[in-house]
């Protein structure tokens, strides 16, 4: 059998593999044909060194080599995109389009040319320049970023071409990804073209490497390393956990996008002004992409009251007709599953769906579940799991109060949305129940499902644990997500010849934004 | 005996203790009048209860009252300085002149005043705005957090009073200290002025909190407390590390500031060409305040040669003439002799001093030690421990390669110098070192002892690990020094009358930065 190598140190070699595995076709259950190996610690071991060799190289290059290889990738990506998609539509059941061509592909490409922008420009690094006091300082590399993508986004946050890849290698680290072990064909290309992209702009070729799978020890050893700089982890929260213990003990900084329910507050006049507009709003977000959204709306909170009951019923005829979508893989079918089944288990009513489809492939039925304030106060953390896939869960309460008190048993999540009427007759309960929200959840909707999370320099792709493990930070928005990646180095009476070219009184490209005594300004120094 | 109440919930009432301690003159080793109690849980939980009531209130004053409270804080800390002062010198043993009165108040009162301006003006929470998308974010205060200040500085980095206090109460948040148990009066003088400055300004009675003192597992329980935002800590790595392990395994993050030995490295031609001022300079960073600097330069690298040698007895003179300092405690004392016999034990020749002075009182003997860098490679580990006090260790290297040596086998420190003629003979040697020292250490200077912490826009006061428990954040510099203790909190299409003011389209004060469509400006938008 063929096993598909690992790229270390600019080289694709076979691995040292404890043994292999195959993605799957969920559409079908397939297994298919190509073989990856399941890396032991040697692989490990091997691309950490070359990852130190590449760090210190990239530290000496400087941004303009770095922006020009993530605008080079990103064309090379463009330019093997059919293949891409084919691949990505193959090992995640995802569509071609509009999904993976029309919104993923594009999101990746302008994703990586976003960071290369920040990069070439610096401003991310918050230069900070105090000229009375001889001090200077901003944000600097590092050192080796491990990635670790999650399922749902095989491009657009794949470990080799993703937003936590972008933003640590436009911050000047090299990364070390590895496959989400759904798509490691997609994976693969990306590394092709990557290897491609750094051999075409210069840059050291430990810089992007890839392994494909581990042992769950050897994971957790990688992100203690000493030679790692930081984690960037997307993906379920048990193994985040996990790894976010292991790092922590070694005192390295690991970034985590764990579980988020997203609740939906809809008020009672938005429901009297456009029930049915909600209806078609919430199904289309809660069943898009199978509901495998890191912020899909995963609890609803209403009113008790005859609007909320035929909203309820608009919402279950929709989720009856709309056609049930494919899950990534039989894992999420399975945890699907049980958690549809534990909700139900901690009181929740199944109002639609409930059950696995048959297969081939993949398949649940779009569920939608119901429990009662005073049930779900019962028992809050049950009821607050975490449904991954195209399953959400009404919560009714008795009254806004009985809202703020589900509101204050709920955990960080990455997202929270109120919807109230244009009229003005919600505000009051608006005001009353944002500030319980508010501190909640790291992003805040109106009149708006939390699934797009554009890539906006305000964007907040993050929120507090177990959402995320450090409230500071987004995984998503540029230049926010790169300062994750950075230390912060000060420079005290250094020489003005020794200082780095961003920190110099000439300003590095004549647009860099710098904090210079108190005053942001493009402007050179003195 | 009379016990010393607490402060919570704004009153001081008598403690659940579970017993009781005293501080003591460590000028004389006499125990002081005054006892102070162990708190149990039931004072904890108690303060949790009304630092969370105290958040949420703060929450809708916003900052003008905030800044209020510094600024009154800070006037009445000068007005009280005098008996500050004699109570900070009693339960330390630094000069009420030039240190207590002349340095560390200005600076407390200055930072309180720094951090006013920065809650005022709102720039610290790097106000994001996205017009084209709709989107709006800033940092927004994170919620109660726990501040232990460290034995070093009664005054600068009092729980009650300092820069963890400064920066997390101007960030919008509630405080509850926990004094240092070797100043604890002087920790109970800054209560009563805070408690005061509160009803003066308005603002909740929970905002500042004191506890004195509670048993190591209910100071692990607290800083992992579902209440809790965040915690500040400065002190011993022991302690710190199993307050880090409790944080970390509740998701809470805390910013420890914690061992450091400075390196510094002297090249040949600043030696040729200054070595009795660098002697001097050396000589007064080290023994500054008995060495009880988390700046302390506690490592020397030369490179052998007669100038080094000639060097080595200058600085020998030096420690013999001066005279010894008080130690601030007999656990300093203890710790300080154990380290030094550690460094002996490993290796370390004694050159002046290695020795406690018999009392009344907590001294010791100025002491230099010297390893060669052969053997300090032989045992890296045991010669970069931190020897906290009036000790220094001279490490001397075959040559520059073997400096390098030496630099890559440390652990992360706050701070690194470099020191080089102004000839440029030794800028071969600088290029050369510098990249080795620039990552592992927070702050890098240029021919300057790192004793001096500058309030800064552009201070680091923090470092990699073990040094810091985050690379990417300042303990010390105002406004970074804030962010330690915001969470990061977007606006996705929310109403113009919702958005908090630091978002809203006017800016709020005609001259708050904040960053508009990718663009650093005080203007309204639009």
């Amino acid at each position: 059998m063929n096993v598909c190598p690992v790229l270390i140190a600019g080289a694709w070699r076979a691995s040292e593999a404890s043994g292999t595995f195959h993605a799957e076709d969920p559409t079908t259950g397939e297994r298919l044909a190509d073989a990856y190996p399941i890396s032991r610690w040697s692989d490990l071991d091997q691309a950490l060194d070359a990852a130190v060799a590449a760090a210190e190289q990239l530290r000496t290059l400087g941004p303009e080599p770095i922006a020009a290889f993530l605008e080079r990738f990103a064309s090379r990506i463009e330019g093997r995109g059919a293949e891409l998609v084919a691949m990505a539509n193959r090992e995640t059941g995802y569509p071609q389009k509009p999904r993976l061509a029309d919104v993923e592909l594009p999101r990746t490409a302008g994703q990586l040319r976003q960071a290369a922008q920040a990069a070439r420009e610096g401003s991310w690094a918050l230069p900070t320049i105090d000229t009375k006091n001889g001090i200077r300082s901003c944000l600097a590399p590092l050192g080796p970023v491990c990635v670790f993508g999650p399922n749902n986004f095989p491009l657009a946050f794949n470990s080799l071409a993703g937003g936590d890849f972008a933003a640590a290698i436009a911050a000047g680290n090299p990364v070390i990804g590895k496959a989400n072990t759904s798509h490691p064909g997609t994976t693969r290309l990306f590394a092709e073209e990557a290897l491609a992209a750094l051999a075409d702009t210069g840059l050291p070729a430990g810089t992007v490497q890839l392994i494909y799978r581990t042992s769950h020890d050897d994971g957790a050893r990688l992100v203690a390393d000493p030679r790692i700089g930081a984690t960037g982890y997307t993906g379920s929260r048990s193994a985040g956990l996990v790894l976010k213990a292991a790092a922590d003990r070694a005192g390295k900084p690991i970034y985590l996008e764990l579980s988020s329910v997203n609740p939906i507050v809809v008020l009672p006049g938005a429901l009297a002004e456009r029930a049915e507009k909600l209806a078609d709003e919430f199904t289309a977000s809660c069943l898009m992409g199978t509901g495998q959204f890191c912020t899909n709306p995963g609890l609803v909170m209403l009113l008790a009251g005859e609007a909320t009951e035929r909203f309820v019923q608009m919402v279950v005829e929709r989720f009856g007709k709309a056609p049930a979508g494919v899950l990534l893989s039989s894992g999420v079918a399975r945890s699907l599953a049980a958690a549809v089944d534990g909700l139900v288990a901690a009181g929740a009513e199944r109002l639609a769906g409930g059950k696995p489809i048959a297969g081939p492939g993949y398949r649940y039925e779009n569920t939608l579940l119901r429990v009662s304030a005073d049930a779900f106060l019962a028992q809050p953390h049950a009821l607050q799991a975490e449904a991954f896939g195209n399953a959400s869960l009404l919560v009714v309460a008795r009254d806004a109060a009985q809202v703020a008190q589900v509101l204050r048993s709920f955990e960080g999540n990455l997202t929270g949305a109120i919807y109230s009427d244009t009229a003005g007759s919600d505000d009051a309960l608006y005001t009353q129940l944002e500030p319980v929200l508010r501190p909640l959840v790291g992003r805040l909707l109106n009149d708006k499902m939390p699934t797009g999370v554009a890539v906006s320099p305000a964007m907040n792709h993050g929120g507090p644990y177990p959402a995320t493990g450090h409230p500071g930070f987004t995984a998503v928005g540029i230049p926010a997500a790169l300062r994750r990646f950075g230390a912060l180095q000060c420079y005290d009476n250094v020489r003005p010849a020794r200082l780095p070219r961003l920190l110099a009184d000439r300003n590095p490209t004549g647009k860099t934004w710098r904090l210079v005594d108190g005053r942001w300004t493009c402007e050179d120094v003195g």
